[in-house]
Formats: C-alpha cells, structure tokens, sequence
C-alpha cells in the first residue's frame, strides 16, 4: 500500500463526504502522534511538535507552510518558542477527509525525514 | 518622542513591574489595531492582519518571527488563510511591558512601511 505521506491531495467538494468513525479510526493508525479533536463540533486532526529555540520552531512553520501552499490545501499554525501546533481539517466539508491525513503524514515526515 | 518603534527593548527580568492601567492606556494610543485581551488572566496585545491569500500570510508570519528573535522576545503566531493572529506579552513578568508595545508598533510597521 503506498504510505499516506506520499499520496497526493484530491479536489475536495464541498458535497464530498466526510470520513466516518471506522475510516478515521483506520487511519488515524497511519499518523501517530496526531490526534483527533472537535472545536465547535468540526473534526480536526492536531499535532505539537516540539523544538529547541523559536528559530527552530519558525523554520518548520514556514516549511509546513510552503507543502501547503504547494498542495493547496491549508491548516491552522501556531508558532511560538520552542513549539508549532498544527491543525489540519477540510473546511469545505467542515470535517475530516482523507487529504487532511495525507497532509498530516506529510508533516510529519517533515519533522522527522524517513519516519511516518 | 520617539517612536516606539524605533526603540529597542529593554531586558525584561522577572520581578519587572507590570504596566499599569494607565500605563496601558497611553501606549495603546501608540498602537493603533491592537487590543487588550487576558485570557486566565495574563493581559496580551493581540491584532489580526489580513492577507490576500495563504502565502502572504505565511511571509508575514517569517517576517515577524525574525524580527521578534532579532530582539529575542517572541510572540504566538496563529498563520492561516488570509490571516495572522498574533500575541505579544512578556512570559516572565504574566502580563504586559512596554517591550511588547515596542513589538506590538514594530510588527504593524512590518505589515504597513511608514504607518504607525
């Protein structure tokens, strides 16, 4: 099966349907570290990564910024000292699709090149 | 007077005195798009800036970010579609000094050369 990290992002509509439990759950396998939370009943995938110094911290907001941008498809990045917080979700389905994964293994390969 | 945004900060030790009220409200004239907020307590400086779409957003987010290590006093970035949320307080005192107002004019000179 060809890793999430490198699939590529389909066109998400906006009738697209959201992943259910059992889907979220399969993939969710796929992305440790992350974790699913639900501000204002809207499903969300979230990760912190941790780093040495607000330089550090920085570098990787903008490097998760730029695949982002490059796919299109965009999350939520909080950066402060020695920290990114990243929230992926679909906003046109108010919820969770398979692209929200993709791009969460994608990051995370960014922290750490060669894990999932 | 000189800007504030032209000056530097000064260290900020832990037993630094927090501004005052009063204090607050004539540096807030100083700062015009900013507010006040105090989540648990802690008083912030806290302005969104608007963007045209996700990559400029990201490049204010990298310009502030080096302007606020150049200084080594860092705020939280939020960085989304469109938009940039940021936060200055100073960490070690729970609240506000005039360095973050420093921040505060010196961040919205980034956003707009030549305006306050």
């Amino acid at each position: 099966m060809t890793q999430l990290r490198e699939q590529s992002c389909e066109a998400c509509r906006a009738d697209a349907p959201k992943l259910n439990a059992a889907q979220i759950s399969a993939l969710m396998a796929e992305v440790p570290g992350w974790q699913v939370i639900e501000p204002g009943g809207i499903a969300q995938l979230m990760r912190e990564f941790s780093f040495a110094n607000f330089a550090q911290a920085l570098a990787f907001t903008q490097q998760v910024g730029e695949l982002a941008d490059s796919f299109d498809h965009h999350p939520v990045l909080i950066t402060e000292w020695g920290k990114v917080t990243i929230y992926w979700w679909s906003h046109k389905i108010r919820g969770l699709h398979k692209n929200d994964f993709i791009m969460a293994a994608k990051t995370s390969a960014l922290f750490m090149p060669g894990s999932d």
